[in-house]
């Protein structure tokens, strides 16, 4: 049997384990031969292939990124690509494909599934917004790596009596906000699902300033204030469709300063969130969701992802993963909230 | 309400976190009063106090260890013991009891809660094989830990063609090394679940020394060769019951010298795996344990156990604290094999 | 003897081991008294003050920030600043105070001193840039974390063939730049002592996209392009005096982008850089500057600053701190430079 | 110019950030060709080469170890050992040879360049024992690693009530540990450059015993008592020259549990010490030392080693690196003493 694997959309550390694991697995138990397609979609539109055997992913365990590359590219929107793909798959002699991606990606693993390309995939998402999975692999890692700067971040407001925002990652769902402002101890959290009421905040710094520790915020890229409430920038973006200036975090300090009289500054995460070496948690759920999805292969269950559900890896149907978006409950962030102020 | 407080058992990080959600959800939500007691069991035993208000519980989140102190005290096993505790508490006018500890803390819980005392359980154990919860805090900490430090021996395994065995904690379950030795790509993985065959692990050393990476073993302190088959160290122990020399990693060492005839050298993590500031996961997974066990409190569901399953925090009878041990099962461990050489 | 202790400017890793330091050698060794003086000259120019016996300055060691917080109160520019402080030294039977602070804050001490007060400076810079001393502490500490962030935004680079630009501290000199582009494998390293010719960045930035690797450029918020090469923000500022938007991180982004067509992204790290717990070097150094501090005070060796030489601590004069910017040298940067494209 | 480069004696971190720097200076400033050897001086003896372009050394910077493998071959003491290195140099058109290594690999150096070899050396020993040079590259990584350690430590020793003793690297010079035990506040620090009288530790262990913080004590492994004073093991060694049991750390706490009465526990950091990424600094100094060597031989200053003094690298004789053991002074071993109990 000879398999195709690639990595689509953002990058995410845990990936190189996964892709470890599923050609590991695959060569020792099942025999198979792996292709690796370069940038994601790209690399079976345009049969882009690189060498995919024990050499290649030997010693990538422990690193971030994908060996393979990733983009952004989607066959479904380009005519013919999905029979481009069928056609390139078929000419390299390949029985099936693993794919490794969060909601884009596996939106288009499943429509190749329904048009007969078998297709097992992995779920991927920094943001941990899937739906049928408990997590996502670089979740942990993203969390992680936003508290150690949140922790470093409570010396500095101490010292000065200054507020301090800092802007996570999160567009749509709070995930990395709510953990991470937990785990580090922040007087307010602020997430998409929920507008904020930009006096309530203010209130809480207030009220912080009041004691010897400063004021520490932490924002989901994605958060916003109730309709009306405060002016946000207009969203001035570039080329590459990114927001230049005035993030939410930007704003919040500006208009926290105006309101309270207190010096605030704001620190954006940004890419820092999702470089590097994985937590061994995420390093642990990758390798397993690699060794499930190769098992899958091998089963000829095609048309599912695989998934974390308590302590076991299972497989659902490839559409769970697009059906909807995995948001925090009202009760999570009720968890938090008694840490306010 | 005035509820009582103590952490019991050996150190884990995670121990803080919970203090501080029971105590600020306590205050701040419904008002009650707090007493430390010092030292696990021997400060409700002895009436051994501390203040535990919300400046007590303010900074303590990222800090590792107890600020009550820990013990291994049993006051069942001290004539009138329980009775004691009862007219203690009685006597501070205490209403409830938070008591986090793994199996002997919460086995003299429930054994409390027989008696009437009103205890709620929050389950700790760095080895993470206490039942009914899926994962426990410290656990994460734990092999973030022995993760980074196998990391690290890798470049030294191969810069030197020397085999490296790390021998993590795990007395009668392989968590720890299981998740490390997964995480860091660990050649081989003991645990105490399986008994190893020496012939075997000496093979796998070999053959991993035919390739320029040197191999790497991972062994939880409790595991063991195949009945009859390596000589252990007769387990001389001082007066505190720990076994001074010859740990199975040094025999380990020792053993594959003398088969291979190539350098071998043991790393004993010890106490440097329970110590320090909590992960992330721990934090978070502490401070919702925390204030689902006083919201627990609230609703006067004593005689049970908060416990993580899936991504809810549950509550469950105490007696699943301690109904059996919660080993790495045969197919997870498979997971890990495929890896192994 | 009763001393004063105070420190100023902005916060930075390694305060509080300074602070500890000058406390237990002078209690321990010379029997002294200490008063902990609070924000900086805010606190001797207002008579407000902190207990700084060993209880106060216990478990500090590790920690970020400063126990006696800091501002940048100048009393030197206040109407009759310097004999309010006089007064208020003499008022609370003070014989000698530790200043500990940048150029300012040493700047300030050297008046005093000139005016009779009985002053040791310690240096205090995260940027690097005080004379007469080899290093300051807190930056090994913010090299260490700008260091891990590129090395986190290494793989991210390579898995999106995107050029990454990353913002580090340094107004006036390219200490921090220098030393992390150089850990951290920078393909181009911008310092504010060098105006940088943007082609030459830009054709840096090209050769690396030729590879499988993509560029990452460390650049100081200070450094700047030769004169007419490129637009620079007008340098919008807030209340406080910072540049709110388009520092010069972003802007190299944008013109990466503009010129290549290649997707650029830029990374400030902020405060991160200056929070959270010292590095062992850092720790070290600030420990030894707080021992040979004391030191001069029982020597009555006034109006002198400790310093680094080599691995020898020495006095210098107060001077010394505030004659001119330690700068990075020509040669430094270029050795940096073979490793560029 | 063809030039060789070989890595000789235990590994440490920095030696690939060494590598790099040769190698990528020598191509692009110089034009030179490289080969490495392989295992120290294995790789010259016996001609094991092999190839060091820039793809070779791409990545490698932040990697400990070193990809060249290394060895403690002594060609000295082998029959016909130096006519050989010289005809294998010969034989592969080398001009110069950069040796990277300790006491040892430089010794070897030092007698080449006496029978004319064209040698540049570059100091390395994780012990940071070298006469000449400030520091070497290596040092950093470790006392980093065995702070954070003990760091971790300490919230154990809080809360169980029980003296943590953590052995170090060092057998002949105390640095490790000085600079460790300063670091994370050890309330003793035990080095082999001065015999420690175990009534005074155990003093000192006595007297934090009554506060609520329990002691820390650092020990170098080449740490030793008065004569007389405590039965030291006697030293059981292994076929590799390695005591097995019963080393420093471990006999004194046997020796302070059984005098005081209470727990002593000991924990070996071991190998953990040098493996893996540098510490930023040494990173630097690696890198820095590279460039510096290189422009050693392209000046055809042989029979020379590059060192740090104060912050700038310098040529010495190579005879300087094996003169004498740079130990720690009685002054810095006093600054810390302070610290104790």
């Amino acid at each position: 049997m000879r398999v195709g694997v690639l990595t689509g959309g953002g990058d995410c550390p845990g990936l190189n384990a996964v892709i470890r694991a599923v050609v590991r697995k695959g060569i020792k138990d099942y025999g198979y031969e792996f292709v690796g397609f370069r940038d994601g979609w790209r690399g079976p539109l345009e049969g882009d292939t690189m060498p995919l055997d024990r050499a290649a992913v030997s010693g990538i365990l422990p690193r971030g990124g994908t060996i393979l590359g990733s983009s952004r590219t989607n066959p479904i929107k380009i005519e013919g690509g999905v029979e481009r793909i069928k056609d390139n798959l078929a000419g390299l002699g390949l029985d099936a494909l693993v794919a490794i991606g969060g909601e884009d990606t596996l939106g288009v693993a499943r429509q190749l599934s329904d048009a007969d390309v078998h297709v097992v995939g992995v779920p991927k998402t920094i943001d941990n917004d899937l739906n049928a999975t408990d997590y996502t692999f670089g979740f942990d890692t993203a969390v992680n790596i936003a508290t150690e700067a949140i922790d470093r971040l409570h010396t500095t407001a101490e010292s000065h009596h200054r507020a301090l925002i800092v802007e996570v990652m999160g567009r749509h769902a709070g995930w990395i906000a709510l953990h991470s402002g937990m785990a580090a101890g922040a007087n307010v959290i602020l997430i998409p699902e929920r507008p904020f009421d930009i006096d309530e905040v203010v209130a809480h710094v207030e009220s912080r300033f009041k004691t010897r520790y400063a004021p520490i915020i932490v924002v989901a890229e994605g958060a916003h204030p109730k309709a009306g409430q405060m002016e946000l920038a207009t969203g001035e973006r570039d080329a590459f469709g990114h927001v230049r200036l005035g993030g939410i975090g930007q704003r919040l300090a500006e208009e926290i300063e105006s309101r309270t009289g207190k010096e605030a500054r704001s620190v954006v995460l940004g890419h820092v969130q999702r470089g590097g070496t994985p937590s061994a948690f995420d390093r642990v759920l990758a390798t397993r969701l690699g060794v499930h999805a190769i098992d899958a292969v091998h089963d000829k269950d095609f048309g599912k992802m695989v998934a974390l559900q308590g302590t076991d890896i299972v497989r659902v149907e490839l559409s769970a993963a697009t059906d909807k978006l995995k948001t925090v409950p009202v009760e999570r962030y009720q968890e938090a909230e008694v840490f306010f102020g």
